[in-house]
């Protein structure tokens, strides 16, 4: 698919650059976000080193999206005020070129209010879409019959339905036990591995990483973002998962090792493969 | 008060067997609960190898509500729209026949608005009720004064008021430091021994404990799926509090016992007694 | 700036006696708080002895707020019926002369309808108001660029603007590396130091903060009470950070430190210094 050439190494030196000016930076990073997540998805980019407000009524988002580095939307648990507040928040960084980050959760034909809520949200061109391969798949107008918010594809199965998203983004993101990454700017696909089984077991996992997508944003081109954000989950899921199989201390070691990334472990521990 | 033969041992293999087929399904159950809950409800569920999904809005619920394998309505922090759509989704449960719980958390004369939706939810027959003492013995026609959202009262002292209830469910669970549950299906008393004083101090262990019934019911008749979940609460919370008396440290040590349970543990320490 | 004359020992043994009692009495501490520290800002008061309850619907704080011990109000998510629920709580608060205390998560100009709303609320008299640098700085009239919700600005810059706050409240608490408590009550400034660098990192900490000055003050006098509640978080921070340097387990050691504060650790870390 690619004439684009670019190596590992490169790719490595762009993920530790980003992380480094995530860090320094500390952007502040919008995040319209559901119950569930709210406080999971605040711990992981305070421990990421970004800056995270959970600004989301329809009053006051036109103000904060301005001033903010980056935009997260995500519509797990939507209200009515919420969800006008996505639009006008999703509108207002379009208009003002901000990036922005849509995590689609539960898009599909059973929870249909939230997927024409998604719908709107698309004309105002998401930096990146990130979702898991259910709704990635529904998204790429192929039904699929979704297990709730979980996921009952295999993210290898969707990638190549999804390119046709690359006409509403700049990135697609499919997480699922390895992620695959489809960029425009580069016309790749890159499979990002690590991790652990363990992930899935935490809620709002998918939700944060969503968020800290958009923190890496703006501080790099949205193919760095979307791959440096998902390294730094593997890495860190992969560390955790070595520290313990239990999972209420996996949650505490996983914020950890959030937290800790460094450039050794980044050169170290970055598995990604290129798909032509 | 019973004429049915039951004997302890029967009632281990029952919720092992339950137990055994919770894992296996990973039931879809769908959760309306408050907002301080969400997060625990939710990893409490993983946790247990269920799937949950906190699908709360009314203009969602009936579609979700007929698609997953069970519901759990919890009403402690309720807003306008999530009020209907607990109406909407508990008839849905009922014209379905989908097993449901219902947790009137604050039930009283003091919060008198959830109380009117509670009553108007008995209409819709929950297939199990759990609450504490205050709670139920409101619940029951007994004005108490509870304070805030804990019980007052004892368990104990509530179980024989608590049987009028039985008019509209199978099933009605007090939690205590033994919990009481009546069994119409039965006609006993079960109860439960176990767990450890620092549960009531971790927020929300309530509210998971009515999900988790409610995901055993998808796996389990209404007695054995609330007998499997407090029983899967109480080996969780001794076991916990034998690691560590720290509260911040059960948290953790809590979600890893409901993680880890397993027939052994089952075998070793449920610890239930019939009331005739 | 003080005539008046208390010692640092009494302050000891006033916050011993306030901490006693917060234990003995449990006080129901009705908060309305935000979605990303409700879980949290209920476990910290749970460890702490006291009885939260998050009531924050228009149609039930009135009733509620007459048979709790103390408010707490917080602006960080707000939505239109809980920004209704917080007028009214605040309200009778005043006109039943319960304690609240007043946390305005986000004041400044870029927030302009929270902060509308806060300008409301401050008609109600809290008894406590507490905030970061920023938002009080912007409170006492000075616009302040902030940072999201967090603070640009550093506390002990602020607390001489702060005075003028006084007009409207008992006590001015602006949190920061050390905190300043500014006593209409004793005509002083208190200086606390303590905590750790790791604090901000989690999110809520501030929130959950203005919740245990709520559930003290139904213990104390106001100044006591906030100098009991910033003594016991500067403790539990000073001791955590002393057992780990990562922010996951950091979570949970601050929680096991609330709940473990004796009046041994009062008398030998509570560091407070008189500004006059």
């Amino acid at each position: 698919m690619s004439n684009f050439t670019i190596t590992i190494e490169d790719i490595h030196a762009h993920i530790s650059q980003a992380w480094e000016k995530l860090k320094e930076n500390q952007p502040l990073t919008h995040c319209i976000t559901n119950s569930v997540a709210a406080n999971y998805v605040a711990n992981i980019l305070l421990a990421a080193g970004a800056s995270p407000a959970m600004i989301d009524n329809p009053f006051e988002v036109e103000d904060f999206t301005k001033i903010s580095s980056a935009l997260s939307i995500n519509t797990g648990t939507p209200t009515t005020e919420q969800t006008q507040a996505m639009l006008i928040a999703a509108k207002t960084a379009n208009l003002h070129e901000k990036p922005w980050v849509l995590d689609p959760v539960g898009y599909g034909p059973i929870l249909a209010w939230r997927s024409a809520t998604v719908d709107q949200l698309l004309k105002y061109k998401p930096t990146i879409i990130r979702g898991n391969a259910s709704e990635i798949s529904n998204l790429a107008g192929n039904i699929v019959d979704s297990k709730g918010v979980d996921s009952t594809l295999n993210s290898a199965e969707v990638y190549a339905q999804a390119k046709i998203l690359l006409e509403s983004t700049s990135c697609v993101a499919i997480s699922g036990e390895s992620d695959f990454i489809l960029s425009k700017e580069w016309n790749v696909i890159i499979q990002v591995n690590g991790g652990s089984y363990l992930q899935p077991k935490i809620t709002a996992t998918g939700c944060a990483l969503g968020a800290l997508i958009a923190a890496y944003t703006s501080v790099a081109t949205p193919t760095i973002a979307t791959i440096a954000a998902h390294v730094h989950f593997a890495i860190a899921g992969k560390l955790a998962a070595q520290k313990t199989q239990m999972i209420g201390q996996f949650y505490s070691a996983f914020l950890d090792e959030i937290f800790s990334l460094n450039i050794d472990k980044i050169q170290k521990y970055t598995d990604i493969k290129m798909i032509n």
